[in-house]
């Protein structure tokens, strides 16, 4: 079985993986897909996400979708050779926070590909990995696997917008269109003309784009900083109306971002974070299966598994690529 | 007619002030008692309150009692002679936020004793002040008037329990207890010993006393600074279990204050602001007329209006005072 | 000045009303269109609302848009000529509910065409009307007026989204497609074919429709009750998932309804009422402008003023008509 | 072993019960007291708790407390001979209700003592009891372990109170005394003495005590139901102010309840259910050892194990009694 392996920063190998049997509780899938995410490139540009360093070989890969060949013992309700969405979490669903209804929160989480804890969680870039069932969501035989494999994303997206409380009726500002903070005119130019956004600003090249919505308190109810850029969520407090909301789902660089909180204390505006996703994931396949949402516009291209190391460097050019994929099996 | 007024930094005068008719929905009190806030103390002894600098002579104070001594004409349900708690806010109930129930953001307010709008609104500590109907609440005849003053900062303490969400069952952190961040024993002792709170740690003189909460990932849900320091608000964020919530009353320096985002983000913390109070007055007079809320721990003396500029020296001293009010009529 | 008057069961006119100068914050506008609403047939049919009888002559109507004609000397924003939204309500923004931020619950309401108060509040089936200023929105030039009209009841409809909390990612189930408990196959078409509903039934020829959503302990996660049907209401504890809330905004018939409440108990199901709307109608104005929300497959026709009473008796007939509407200027 | 066996309506016997091997997660526990609930007696009164009726010998007993004897091989954190407080709810944490927070919703649950499932599951009046290892919570040696068998009807009121929101200043009427309905003065005068409840009313003696709470559109703020009596229920919605919350822990006589819905939909009432408790059992117990909460006032006698039919009989004698436990080792 073979697999994408970071040994550390720029040292990434296609190598076989060793098999393992299953648990009464497991469930053996083969993997058709998986996207490259920030975090993995990350991990192969620096050797780490944030302070969680590469210790010993990492599978990388999170966001993938597969086939089911093989059910443990205990398992049911699942088919072998049905289609099926891949969740990465695997909460232990026994501490207070999985009991509290936050399970992304878990104070004892096994996700795919991390290297938050020792040993290393290894990931979905793999042509066959084990799952607890609770982490299979089957799908329809008709469902495009390349689209299926967007649904983490996805659901840390409709995580963050369920942190932000009611959007009803509410006027919403995004920072950031792409996993590392880029400022690019493709990204903006996809979610202008294929994903339904309004109006999008490049703020590199109009640094006061923003100025308009502070006028008269601020304009919008609520932002996403999604960019992982201390500028960005900087410019958002003057911005917001007086009781806004920030939800910061950018993983910014290590270290103190410095705030205007007297302008939080005294507007009551609210800074809440927001990180990976709870039952989101389900609601992700849900809305792809049913084409409620269609991931087309950040599917920008599909790399085989021996060509892994090509797709990690083109995917950091996001002037050209929003999401860049592989093909696993 | 006297009053307490500020000239500019240090230059506080008892001089005589203006009168005038009522308007039909007006009421004209005389001042029982006034406490003074460390916002007060701020325009004393640097001119201004974060950026609002005193720009013309400004009549300073708003925790405040009195009685009745005339009603406008359209004025009902308030009698001349009756005991009053004196609310500070009036809101424009017009705009946005009044209509959401957000007065105390109210984007056209007048808050007694403040610089914030220009000319600006004239404050509390005066032998008579003109006030709009709702801004009176009638006390019983044997309601203790110095007692009655503390109705609006104990407004303040309970829109950010308020603004901490559910707190059923919640561990609490407290940082602060008094109005300019001071770090003191003696509030400390009367917060142990005098109000109910459970454990006090000086945190100036044990700079580690907060590492014990940090353990195993955090130990409160809520934290609620009250201090205005920096280093306090720095310090919560590493003993807050995940997706807990900061309450920030306490205003800050005037700049930007470095934050540790990325823990907020991956753990989920709120930070929210809580500025003044909303419908908490009447609630806070409440809980005074009754005796639930016993305010005698933090009156620690009382000087008459001639005294007034002694009277703010010795209010800064924290070592020796929680709160000192002055006696107007 | 001619208006459509309600003189008690059965007998409506259209006849001459008086006029009257402005005060200060007042508008008075042309009154260019009104929907009827089931309330303005309750009154024709019955003489009566609930328990709201008509004791004088009644101006019916509160569904409408129209012109800025002249404006009261403190106003402000507005301008004579302009096309506008026009609210029916007029809340006293002074009482506990107003400041609370409930304003549609506001206990000295003034709500165009009602006899909930005496004398009663007329209403906007007239030629000409006086409002307060914060009840007219201005709208661009090009807004077709008679889809304006329906800002309001659109605006009951948002609040009753607003009381179910938060709709993201959840099932929903709609009981009811019209004023008066119908059931009728007409206005279940346009629900689906031009609203976007997934799947109606009609429980009138299905009586059965709703058992598949009861296997398993339910399906839904809301329910909006939007029919006043008690059969309705009855049939949805059976049909939602443990934890979930129905909102009544139907208006029920006078007297109990018998409820499963041991249901109610042991599933912590949550039943609110919607009444009216809060701010969701400056919110159904933006809607309707900006073409979000297209009001087309509800105008089912419109009559002049002349024959209004023609009207009404149509507007009953909801096997061929969503809403009828009445051209007043 | 002996345990309390419910064999069908009135019929009641101590006798011997089989034993068996723990599992790996399992712990043994003695059991020290248990208290009779009202859905006891109901078991043992008409043989059935709303529609569960009892197929087989059911040991009742689901209020309890006692110490570990035995621990699973794969428990960790427990130590033999340690007093325990002991939570009758085993929810599936695996389940959709669980994982969202609600294990209280759970739809796989095991509770003590109930005839809900088949087989049942056999409760907590026994000599023996075998748990989950989550079930237990250790409490120090000096706990008084009757006082702690009060830990889950205590949770089941904490859950309610978590039910009705934000409490915080709020005007609360409490409806019901005791577990089935009785109108009796007794724990009236426990509740004011006591306890700490403001004002008593015995409905039954004076029909018309709740009417002066009915006044200018109502009194309180949130209702608790808990007397399981239809009229109690029914009184309440004039009693309250708009937009109020009406809690409903009661569980009332199996069949309908009419309900004044129209005033319900009028005012925006919110009327939800409440039932058994989540983590609200952990801090029932911390509320119990730490002595916030004081159990006494409940506690109104204990008898042996042999005379529990005796027990059960005088338990229903609300006059005299608010609680009756079980000394079972």
């Amino acid at each position: 079985m073979l697999a994408v392996v970071c040994h550390g920063k720029k040292d990434l190998r296609v190598e076989a993986q060793p098999n393992r049997a299953l648990a009464a509780d497991e469930v053996r899938v083969s993997v058709a897909f998986g996207g490259i995410c920030g975090s993995d490139l990350h991990y192969y540009h620096r050797g780490a996400v944030g302070d969680f360093a590469v210790r010993e070989p990492l599978v990388l890969g999170h966001e993938i979708s597969g086939h089911i060949i093989e059910l443990g013992s205990a398992v049911s309700g699942l088919t072998v050779g049905s289609k099926a969405a891949l969740n990465p979490s695997k909460p232990c669903l026994q501490c207070h926070y999985c009991r509290d209804g936050r399970s992304n929160l878990c104070s004892n989480m096994y996700f795919l590909g991390s290297a938050g804890r020792f040993p290393h969680v290894q990931g979905g870039f793999a042509q066959q990995l084990i799952l607890r069932q609770d982490q299979i969501i089957p799908v329809p035989a008709t469902t495009d696997l390349l689209m299926l494999s967007v649904a983490e994303p996805l659901s840390v997206g409709l995580h963050a917008v369920k942190r932000a409380g009611n959007v009803f009726g509410k006027r919403v500002l995004v920072t950031g269109s792409g996993p590392i903070g880029d400022i690019e005119d493709h990204p903006l130019q996809v979610a202008r003309e294929q994903i339904g956004v309004h109006y999008t600003h490049n703020v590199a090249r109009e640094p006061t784009a923003l100025d308009m919505y502070a006028a008269n308190g601020g304009y919008f109810d609520i932002a996403l900083e999604a960019s992982g850029s201390r500028e960005a969520l900087q410019s958002l407090f003057s911005c917001l109306k007086r009781g806004s909301r920030i939800v910061q789902l950018g993983m910014l660089p290590p270290g103190s971002t410095p705030l205007p909180i007297n302008l939080l204390q005294t507007r009551e505006l609210e800074l809440v974070g927001a990180f990976r996703a709870h039952d989101e994931f389900a609601l992700a396949v849900q809305l792809l299966v049913a084409g409620t949402v269609d991931a087309t516009p950040v599917l920008s291209g599909t790399f085989a598994l021996a060509q892994a190391q090509a797709a990690f460097e083109q995917a950091g050019d996001r002037s050209r690529n929003v999401k860049l994929h592989l093909a696993l099996t």
